[in-house]
């Protein structure tokens, strides 16, 4: 079975039910990455978001998925594999004990620093990059320009427990002139079920002025095998408001960058912001409840001597919603916007944990 | 080459000079994971802490080491794999983007997690541990009991680059009637070399009481065929007076668990506590040095409310000594110790870093 969403998706507004889906038809199409498949309700149980497939939809599903079932793990030291002569990326890994929360699942940060990963890892791959390091083309290093992510969207349906194995899937796609759009889907290595996707800007900056730029045909020229066309998000963004940082009333003052949470550039790696998100995000919501949909606008890069606030609020909704929907601001104590997020949170879906409590080794 | 150091090692005060160390000899011994090597000098360029080999010195190292190195690596489903029938764990492990420094270079903490991650996994491998998690056998459930570490001792000879392979090996053993003593190396997978060493005594602690216990006879029948008995540790803590807690003139205050440095049991991880430690670590040693070797002293488990204060001081030493010692302290507010720990540190031995500076996508 898969549910991975990869364009074709009408417009649709409803949630649907479902804890099963099965393929009732399956086409290869001519594109050699997808099936257009249909799906099928088998049981009605867990609520699913509005951009899950609605019963009998067409969409288009990686076929890679079912391929990749009972296939070996790929070895880490290959770091990934092109799938189908390169335009999909695939790496399984092994979620660590160290990338678990309170209930023995997956952190929503590890899964963050794994879409970075499987990004820089297809990147190597591809041989696109100088020293197979950080994305880096030749004609970027010509012309000083680095990526930067613009706006992040993420979908939890069901977060992988310790020591299970997830197949990520990755690719990439032009968006509009200006930037790149990198999509995600993390996969059940037994099912092929999605549980994450993942949609993300990328777009060039220069260096040394701090300012974005359009993709200059040179580096287009060198990734272009790396990009789709005509793919759309396997997550959309959804919509919301700006948000009021008069009104919002939880904050947290007086947080900085630990020596760890600095990358090679000194920077603060993209996902150590939902730390600080989190730091303002009320106990009563972090504590009986887990991130299901997340969307972050990166406004400004934060640096080793930045002294973030993180000021949060909680959305008004009417008492038949069970999810609750908060809105967060990053800000330097100059002011500055450095993030702009909104996040979903639902009730515990279930839990890693075991029948016996157990402690860990501290 | 192999320049773990098991056991028989004779005192041995001064440094020496190596940069590559050949087998001149093998004899297996008794023992099946070991082997009596000899080791000479082929190229003296390198300086190496006292506790490596010294020449002509004998001494036993794994010899699993080089029959690993054109092995083909352990998928990550597996968790690793017990070695000669069980007393030696091996796990190969990836080196992520995300678990690298400014110089490329795999974390010292990232180090410690997997330190810990391979412990967890070796009970699992050898079904000891209720629910496969964790490291609580039935015996320690019965008792109410867990395992805490209480001292970690590491030397990293060599840090491993951003998507190298490293081998684990991982071992453990009764240590007198209280605790038990894990022993972990981490190995170039290319040429066997020992790359980091580290040694920590785990104790029992009742989780209701919180005071440490005696191994009861019943979790060490449990896990006597984990227990390797008369191996010395692969490296001793180094000696130091206890830290003077009021010299100490590197202070940072207010520091607090962040969400995701909670573990299963709403601790904070022993990794963590790294971190703290870098907080008062003044700025002119981190930025020129790195860690060679640490020393920790776990005398207080941290929970998610506890303020802490880390506190350092630069241990004075002659012009001479080209290595830096700080001693650290980590504490409540209301005075109590987390922490006692030694660190020292070198001048940068290698960088990760290529010829051409790279950007991170953040």
């Amino acid at each position: 079975m898969a549910t991975s969403r990869f364009f074709n998706m009408p417009p649709f507004a409803s949630t649907w039910n479902k804890s099963k889906v099965s393929l009732q038809r399956v086409n290869i199409t001519s594109n050699a990455i997808q099936k257009t498949v249909r799906f099928s309700v088998i049981n009605c149980s867990l609520k699913i978001n509005h951009t899950q497939p609605a019963l009998n939809d067409e969409i288009r599903v990686p076929s890679v998925i079912k391929e990749m079932e009972n296939e070996e793990i790929t070895s880490p030291s290959v770091a990934g594999r092109l799938v189908k002569g390169g335009p999909v990326f695939q790496q399984n890994v092994s979620v660590r004990s160290f990338e678990i929360d309170s209930e023995y699942k997956m952190s929503t940060k590890a899964i963050m620093n794994y879409l970075q990963e499987a990004s820089l890892n297809y990147a190597k791959k591809l041989g696109l990059t100088i020293d197979t390091r950080f994305g880096i083309t030749p004609g970027m290093r010509k012309m000083d320009l680095v990526w930067v992510f613009r706006g992040m969207h993420i979908e939890v349906d069901r977060y992988p427990c310790w020591g299970e194995v997830v197949q990520i899937l990755h690719w990439t796609c032009a968006s509009g002139r200006t930037g790149v759009r990198f999509d995600w889907t993390i996969n059940d290595i037994n099912t092929g079920e999605t549980l994450v996707r993942a949609s993300c800007l990328a777009v060039m900056m220069n260096k040394n002025t701090r300012k974005t730029c359009k993709l200059p045909e040179e580096v287009k020229d060198e990734i272009k095998a790396y990009l789709r066309e005509d793919v759309e998000p396997i997550v959309e963004a959804f919509k919301y408001s700006c948000p009021q940082t008069e009104a919002m009333d939880h904050i947290k003052t007086g947080l900085t960058p630990g020596w760890n949470d600095l990358d090679v550039n000194y920077h603060v790696n993209n996902a150590k912001y939902l730390d600080w998100i989190l730091e303002s995000t009320p106990d009563s919501i972090r504590d009986r409840h887990e991130l299901w949909k997340m969307n972050f606008e990166y406004r400004k890069e934060c640096l080793k001597d930045d002294v973030i606030q993180s000021l949060s609020r909680v959305v008004p909704s009417n008492e038949k919603n069970r999810e609750i929907e908060v809105e967060h601001v990053l800000r330097l104590e100059s002011g500055h916007q450095v993030l702009r997020a909104r996040t979903v949170w639902r009730t515990y879906s279930h839990s890693c944990r075991g029948i016996n409590s157990m402690k860990i080794i501290f």
